[in-house]
């Protein structure tokens, strides 16, 4: 476990989004490696891309970029011996995953929370949109759904959920996943997973 | 030197774009230890991204993009001790740079012609659109410029680079830089090219 006061990472995440889910399933090991702590930030992407002017997810805008993603996310799931399946419709409606995160989050499951539901949608292909999907995953987390949807749909978790989505706005986020350092440090994507934990431990990429 | 026979690996890279830079200076050792030869590929993006509807670099386009991309040249360029400095306009035209690396690459000197040019455009921050830069860059490598221009602009070389392209858009290409393996597996971006030359050998990423 990293030292109380060592750094810490912020790791933004948006359930919908397929890279997103290659950092979530990595960052837990290579973080207690590196020695910093993590922060899981569920975030919507949404509001972001409207405010790029694109209401769509970049892989639909551009067919052919999307097209590539998808052959580059079967490689990079094969060489960890995992399959890869994109959910139908793709980028799925993840509004109600990212505020049972929050709950999850707060009660210390948010990690495995947050891997099992990028298992379901981005290895099985199921529909995380789905409150009876959602549903299952939290209940073979040993939680009691109804009391955690109850406390996921309260109007204080939807404004954290909204604020959060604000905040990640006001820092500049742009795309998922993205990691912030304490000193301000933006990276994005899950290719600079590695190089966002040796900067904020080190404050440079020096010795990577 | 890789053996006859041996794996290649295709590099396209497109002289405006500042990661088919970081992917020029990488590529020539990587390769070399990972006994693949390389077939230098440079091409024009302008109508790539005009099939995608883009009339300009997708930097420009989403600016929030722009800014974290030139911070991220920072980075990685300070990593390797190098300073980063965008040319104004950015993105360079690059037409003329193109048609003469066409011709360096048949003379042999392509990969070094393709490194001066990325250096004076993304170090030193000079204007390569401009052709007494390119001039400067020929003769610095032994070569007479009126020579080497006179053979980039012929027809058969200008009809060249514009197949060149053409064969670009109809493999997929949709940005740069891009590896393509002997097989038909398209790699994009700098973060993929250790990737790429490992598929190229083993057809597979496993074991990387």
């Amino acid at each position: 476990m990293p030292a109380e006061n060592g750094p810490t990472l912020d790791f933004w995440y948006e359930f919908a989004s397929n890279y997103s889910y290659l950092s979530a399933m990595r960052i837990g090991d290579l973080a207690e490696k590196a020695g910093v702590s993590v922060r899981w930030r569920p975030f919507l992407l949404g509001p972001v891309f409207a405010a790029q002017g694109m209401n769509d997810s970049p892989f639909n805008i551009y067919p052919i970029k999307g097209r590539h993603m998808i052959r580059d996310m079967e490689r990079q799931s094969a060489a960890v011996g995992r399959s890869f399946k994109l959910p139908d419709p793709f980028p799925q409606h993840s509004l109600m995953a990212a505020r049972v995160a929050l709950v999850a989050i707060d009660q210390g499951w948010g990690p495995d929370y947050t891997r099992a539901v990028y298992t379901t949608e981005f290895v099985d292909g199921r529909a995380i949109s789905d409150k009876a999907v959602l549903a299952e995953i939290v209940t073979d987390l040993g939680h009691d759904p109804e009391t955690v949807f109850a406390a996921a749909e309260g109007p204080g978790n939807k404004a954290r959920l909204k604020a959060q989505t604000g905040e990640a706005l006001e820092i500049g986020l742009f795309g998922a996943p993205s990691f912030v350092t304490q000193d301000g440090e933006l990276f994005w994507g899950d290719d600079r997973l590695e190089q966002a934990l040796h900067w904020a431990r080190r404050g440079t990429l020096s010795g990577l």
